[in-house]
């Protein structure tokens, strides 16, 4: 079994041992065709912050709207009813 | 101007100044549904990875690959030159 990178150029062995290089390439071929996609809408989303943005919306804010909506209503009231207590103790709010 | 939340709520007036809320709404409702599309296709690719791993394939080495040709060839081969200079030099090679 070959020891080091060295050993392992020179040995001419399948650095994959028993497993074969053309199916990883097909799974790595998949996977960036898959990320190809997400990266076009993720392109989509950016156009659609630029036109609210051009709207006069804060981009910042959406953000955070999006994210609240994914969190669980009550969960986030939760959180919120303490950021507030802790604001208002020290003095913040 | 209302000057805080609870003047802003009491007001009555609207949060957005002259902006609109169902704009607002409408944005947010494109940029959320482009979301689901990007979760759908996050989900493809999670599937493709358990498939790899099923057939003996390491999800880490492999994510380090698809990160690698990303990459500039020329760019991360001078990257990588620096690394194995570096781990020679302190004795990790």
């Amino acid at each position: 079994m070959p020891k080091s990178r060295d050993d392992l150029f020179e040995s001419g062995a399948n650095p994959l041992g028993n497993k074969d290089a053309n199916a990883l390439r097909s799974f790595i071929d998949r996977i960036e065709s898959v990320q190809g996609e997400i990266d076009e809408f993720k392109a989509d989303q950016k156009t659609i912050y630029d036109e609210a943005s051009g709207a006069g919306f804060d981009k910042k804010a959406m953000r955070k709207i999006i994210a609240i909506r994914k969190k669980d209503r009550d969960e986030w009231k939760a959180e919120q009813d303490k950021v507030d207590a802790y604001l208002l103790a020290l003095g913040l709010a």
